[in-house]
């Protein structure tokens, strides 16, 4: 385990200190209301965010290897919390009791990983499967905050809500759908509208910087006019007191904690965490010529999580709108986050008091108007024109996640990108190739002018050789020897074949004995290294009826010219 | 559907019906002593095994495409059978109804594959995983088969048995002893002794027929001697009386078959039966230049199991050792197989009622001998030799089916070669490629004395790229090109990379955006035709910095030539 803090601190000096304190502020101003929001989303009390925001702050400064991510809550991780949390309370387990264990047992997946080096787990989440989850998450969560929005208890399946919303009609309070309506105004009018209007007169960053505080400027103007308006009694939902104060480091009841049944959810929350996290870091590493370390984060993520479980969090990860913001304000270090960490413990010291007039609506208006940017309905567009594939596996990920929930959609989409991924390589695509004229490059008798020769057949399989697709090959050159009766030679290309497990070496083997049955010789050509060497322990050189040739060229100049004579009277 | 008897019906003459009905006669004569054996191993009554040897071979007769394959009961399928009644049975579901609808299952399960032409999932399955499974199961069977030998009902875990045995010393029959010592000794001398002794006498073929003969003899020793010296008096288990006469056609109580528990296990036996049975199959159609549809035998094979069902049979699939002696006796077609039925059909009419004095021993011992080729122990040796994961998936699977039984072991072996197939793939095997002097040829300078250049790098990445390990390239061309601070040129050889999904396609974007800051062009060369279809679909290609080569010989030519000026002062 490195401590990446004794690389940046030791050149620390003034200049780096004010690009992080002014980074900081503007962060901790937009953490404020993110924290709130999304602790609501999870379901839990509004002071859990604020206490995911400070302890995992400071950890993963000491700990990561980004230097400009923004750690705190999210809103995607926030939704999974919720629906774990859900199906748990549905078996009488505590909320409290559950997200501890979740944020617990999700940095023990991250730590576990990092210290194994098992990063590449988070590879088998393809982009197209991230992309259609994010996309689904965007949308449950905007459906979860409509009966914030309404004040509403919206209950059921989604096709029953119009009959619930008619059926209560009567309860809506008008004042909550007005306050709804006038923060959703202001909020997507700051995130359209606010950046034209400031473009020229503030430098683009300034103008971002100020977007990102409409937030914040907006609950401190609702917890005023509510207070002056007394909205509560107008039946306007507010959150509830906020307990002023520092979390209290509790060491959790082991026993009572649900672990069995979070084991599962806590590992695709790490999982789902740490690619969005790695995918953020790593934009913004690369724009400064900065690397971070996929393991590295894996152990700041995963200490973050167990720090946030232990002091009355929540789960958190790096936050995508938050880290650019960071990184346009200038932070240059990650002691940015300490001190955003700082600004928040001041904050719940100080102003967690008056969070209790909050209306619940302006923070649904929030949580909406930031996802409306996860939908990415673009990606849906590209995959389809792209690849088949691709777009299946994000259109089932997209529609198991909005139809059975989080868990299963993902679970759903790693399955379905990894059974496409098999089922192509167990189809190789092949190609009879012949000799671009004037040239050593053989190419594709089909797409290319090509030459060819009547008693030589050179094949190339475009895939590794391995047990789901060995048994094609058997058929693929059996088919191709069946219809050219001259044929003396066949050289298979292998400069695409990346492997040969034992199945497919009984293969090459079998067809070696066929051919030889048949008076073919049977010939390799451009083997790689790491096959070769591998080759090298069997039995089929030895076997081999032809030679292994370093390119198909040599194969063609040999084989060609020797055999030209008798191959025009045919052989067979 | 297709009914292959049209073909080989046509040309039927008087010269093919001898042959067939030689070849038949034989299988008759083996088949009759394997069908009591492998029902008993089954927990079958006798009369199941004949039963599946009759209509079934009919069936497969008209819709196989094999002309020489055996079907019938077999040892591992039987096997496979005792494991998932005996779990059945727990469940209090009585033995009959379980095996008919584990016959209907499987056969339901290999026509919908047939008729789906889903062939390829066999596929999946791979040689070092089925010779695991099959060791396996011969060490299984041999064991299942201790009790029968001894006879003392063994039961308990494996290490309790000593105790059981000990316990029982009294109670064994030594009658039952000297049958099982006298009928392996018998068995085990026709199958290595009796061989060499023919040798020279006999054709090769003829040889073979007799040593295969000989378990048929002893079963007609054993029966009459059984008689003479009333053995079952002195405690010889034997088998309780069979009834005369033909299987009824039973319409199965739909309602009342245990389907839903059957359907996993039915599952793995059709896939596993499936298996052996083609890999026979094409064996002996390989050497006499036939082929075998492999989506027409499941056809063949599954209506075989549905007839099976429906006669009070057991499932049934190729035999080996049954199939190379129909072959070797001279059978040409299918109709060697319906010629055996009949024998059977008269075996079952006239001779069932003698088979009722046959000591279980007996059958025990000819299961015993026959399931000891199948030990493959060789396999071992050359799996760990050739391939580290072939190994792995092959004890995996040998090691999981002995301790958890055959359904488990079969589908961990499943996928612990599937996550290995992954796991490979996910970390591509790269090399930085130089030309071989005088040749227009490319290969790894680490392997190869090559000509490099020190403007241009040329990267072979040996893998399709994929969700998996397209963020492996990205790391692996940062770390390059921060080594290399005088290029300007990279050019990715796509020679090996048969596959480009959207997340690959995300990260070419992303290393051809960083590269353009770092002021190097991206070039690509030999890019096959089914990948070049797709990028051109993308914006790849016009958002290239550099060109798409047709081979690496011609970017080699034009970016070192015309840039080897500039290059040499440096240009970042």
């Amino acid at each position: 385990m490195r401590l990446p803090i004794l690389q940046w601190g030791r050149g620390y000096d003034r200049k780096t200190l004010a690009q992080d304190g002014a980074a900081a502020l503007i962060v901790t101003l937009m953490l404020i209301p993110q924290s709130l929001a999304y602790a609501m989303l999870a379901g839990l009390p509004p002071q859990a965010g604020l206490y995911a925001s400070i302890l995992p702050l400071v950890i993963y400064g000491l700990f990561g290897s980004s230097r400009t991510l923004s750690v705190g809550p999210v809103a995607v991780l926030s939704l999974m919390t919720a629906a774990t949390l859900g199906q748990l309370s549905l078996k009488g387990i505590a909320y409290a009791d559950g997200a501890l264990a979740l944020a617990l047992l999700s940095g023990g997946w991250l730590l576990l990983f990092g210290l194994l080096r098992l990063g590449f787990v988070a590879h088998f989440i393809s982009h197209s499967v991230m992309s259609g989850f994010i996309s689904a998450s965007a949308v449950l969560i905007t459906l979860s905050q409509l009966r914030h929005l309404l004040g509403v208890p919206l209950e059921g399946a989604l096709w029953q809500w119009p009959g619930v919303l008619l059926a209560q009609l009567d309860a809506m309070a008008p004042a909550t759908l007005a306050v709804s309506v006038i923060s959703l105004g202001l909020l997507l009018w700051a995130r359209h509208g606010l950046g034209h209007l400031l473009q020229g007169r503030l430098s683009a960053g300034r103008a971002l910087a100020l977007v990102r505080l409409m937030p914040a400027l907006v609950v401190v103007l609702a917890i005023v006019l509510s207070g002056l308006l007394e909205l509560e009694n107008a039946g306007v939902a507010v959150v509830q007191a906020v307990p002023a104060g520092l979390p209290a480091l509790s060491w959790p009841d082991w026993a009572r904690l649900p672990w069995r049944e979070l084991l599962m959810p806590s590992l695709l929350l790490a999982l789902v965490g740490f690619v969005e996290s790695v995918s953020i870091g790593q934009t913004l590493a690369a724009r400064r010529r900065q690397r971070i370390s996929p393991n590295q984060e894996l152990i700041g993520l995963g200490l973050a999580n167990l720090s946030a479980g232990l002091s009355s969090g929540m789960p958190v990860t790096g936050g995508f709108a938050r880290s650019v913001v960071n990184f346009d304000a200038g932070a240059r270090t990650p002691a940015a986050g300490m001190y955003a960490a700082i600004g928040i413990t001041l904050a719940g010291l100080w102003f967690a008091p008056w969070l209790s007039g909050l209306p619940q609506a302006v923070l649904a208006a929030t949580i909406v108007v930031s996802v409306l940017g996860l939908f990415d309905w673009r990606r849906f567009g590209h995959a389809w024109r792209y690849s088949r594939a691709d777009f299946t596996a994000l259109c089932a990920t997209f529609v198991v996640t909005l139809l059975a929930g989080v868990e299963a959609g993902l679970v759903s989409g790693i399955l379905v990108s990894l059974l496409l991924h098999l089922y192509h390589s167990h189809r190789p695509h092949w190609a009879e190739v012949g000799r671009i004229d004037g040239t050593e490059h053989f190419r594709n008798r089909l797409r290319h002018r090509v030459e060819l020769r009547p008693s030589l057949l050179c094949l190339r399989v475009d895939e590794s050789l391995y047990f789901a697709n060995a048994g094609q090959l058997e058929d693929i050159i059996a088919t191709l020897v069946s219809l050219r009766p001259g044929l003396r030679h066949l050289v298979l290309q292998c400069s695409a074949v990346n492997r040969i497990d034992a199945s497919a070496l009984d293969s090459l083997l079998m067809i070696n004995e066929r051919l030889g049955l048949a008076g073919i010789e049977f010939h390799l050509a451009e083997v790689k290294g790491p096959v070769m060497d591998r080759l090298e322990r069997s039995e089929l050189l030895s076997r081999l009826t032809g030679r292994v040739y370093l390119s198909l060229f040599q194969a063609w100049n040999e084989l060609g010219e020797a055999n030209a004579g008798p191959v025009a009277g045919g052989v067979n």
